[in-house]
């Protein structure tokens, strides 16, 4: 049995960039990014899983496919962008995507379900929104928090030391698409992307 | 409901390495690797899978917890690595996967099932063995190729070719676990590694 | 005593980009590739070099600052980039370098002084070019060669192997620039670049 | 004239690693780090420049050889290294180089010379050096440090904001020897080392 209608009908994650809706200056997670977080974030198969900034919607599509039963809280603060993202939850199908428009870390407070697992995307008060999270978050859960700055870096591995937070790990991405030809049309080399990695434990 | 017994009781892929049995010498693909492999490899869900290479079996268990409704067929020439795939995939509850003690491309002859997804591993006789793949997978099968040197790049992608693959894609690996502290013990960086793809199309 | 007039007062490689003059669609090699360049065409006192598809002529420039008693031909095809060389040329005080117009290999041949180091830039006919430079280098003469493809990364390996050249090495340049911050400017990241040595012997 | 008798006849920077005597143990900049530590240094020619943590002294010997007018004082903590600095001072023909037996931050106030240009090298105690160092080095003098950790890059950012340093430069170096064949014998992958450079301007 295939997913034959589906736009996705694979069941491995890293759906190629070009399948998503865009709206132009909308940044997204490219696909080997997007790889990285799923395997940081470590999903059971119910997992609760809050996506602060979810822009484009690729993570809440990739595991709303790999794990249909866990509960995915998209958080966006754009009206037009929240609507994309649920257009592209539309359109791989993915139903289990509940899609909360409002800003972090004001709005986290109003979200019913406690988070087993966050990932914090896109260039943000990384500070006051993991204070937040952490408030919230179980024992044991995880985040996953992507910057494509040093800043960015500084301050979510300040943050986290400050929450005591445990299995600490920041991994660099640069994979790279490489030309085969100067014919060959290839698409940009997205900014060198850190990721960085911690659980709670108290 | 939790598979709670399992080593990795988690539902997406990208296993630590160091969850895996390991033999001295015996390399294997670092988790980065791996979750390229998966994603290129797009997977379905009753898809038959040749890894021909298997060694650690790393990939072999990705797939098997990934798809368990998968046929993977591990080939691997060396009976005590064969064994090694195996303890692997006893240690991680993987059952869809059968062994295949024997030295590519000779033994793939053998092989009753035609195989809908190619994965080929370590450094080998690429174009043999890709020539002997492309006699028996179905149209619309796709084959991933994993190499750490240059001289393996130009016989894959001159191969695949000469066999009229279409979307060949290159990609090259380069992710790195970055140190925190000179205190900090960090995993040798692997080899740069290129990942070729192609598409059987005639 | 310093060299304060001049745009570069300093006696080390490297001078960053925006210090060159431009011109619009005419690719010029970064700051980074040409310290590798200059390291790799180990160039002594007195060489003669041929600098083929000059570009902007930021080789020529380092070159004709870091040894003024070289001998410099830069070769460009286009009559309006070889005046930007030129340009460039007279912007750093650089006194060293003839520049001919004409294209490479056919216009090599009218070059009276027969080159000690070749590098050779952009993507071009790297098989005739080589077969022509090989003709004309002196034994122990050595050429550097840039790409930012896979396809001109196997001619020129080919090309070099089937010249017998001697200590070929392959170096991928990657260095990349950080962001501070989201508010920084930051210059695109460059295609990967490719440099190939090679030194004749017989 | 060429430096005939010379270890490095060359007039360009970037020795191959493989001609510098080693001692087990200590590290040193590679070929690629140097090209990038040099380049950022911006030398003149009489330069004075402190190398804290010299090493294996491959720094003052490329120096040594680019600014045989410049006055390079390397300092090295350990005795046994520092005889190693002088080894290869001598080894090159390098005449330019002071060595001072010291641990930074306590030695350098015995320094007479003020310095111009400061590299900083090695995991070390970076606030509390860069803060002498910036009570000694003269205005418009430039720092270039070079760490491998996270940690190393957030001391040193953190310090240089603190002195007011402006042009803060970010380098991350990633430079591959890429292997040929499988064969072929390649050199480790050196940790991802960051470059950090400032300027005193107050």
């Amino acid at each position: 049995m295939k997913r034959v209608e589906s736009v996705w009908p694979y069941l491995t994650p890293g759906i190629p960039d070009h399948l998503f809706e865009r709206l132009s200056g909308i940044s997204m997670s490219s696909r080997e990014i997007r790889l990285l977080i799923l395997s940081y974030l470590q999903l059971e198969e119910d997992s609760i899983l809050w996506d602060i900034g979810a822009g484009t919607g690729t993570l809440p599509v990739e595991v709303g496919l790999l794990c249909p039963q866990a509960r995915i809280v998209a958080i966006e603060r754009d009206e037009e962008v929240a609507a994309l993202t649920q257009l592209n939850c539309a359109k791989f199908g993915v139903k289990n995507v509940e899609i909360v428009t409002g800003s972090a870390p004001d709005c986290l407070s109003n979200i019913k379900q406690f988070p087993e697992r966050v990932c914090i995307e896109g260039d943000r008060s990384y500070k006051e929104i993991l204070q937040e999270v952490w408030k919230r978050m179980i024992l044991g859960g995880r985040v996953v928090v992507t910057t494509s700055t040093l800043n960015g870096l500084y301050q979510i591995s300040e943050s986290l030391a400050g929450l005591q937070a445990r299995h600490i790990e920041v991994v660099q991405s640069a994979t790279r698409q490489l030309k085969l030809s100067s014919h060959h049309r290839i698409s940009t080399e997205p900014d060198p992307v850190f990721l960085i990695c911690g659980v709670k434990v108290t």
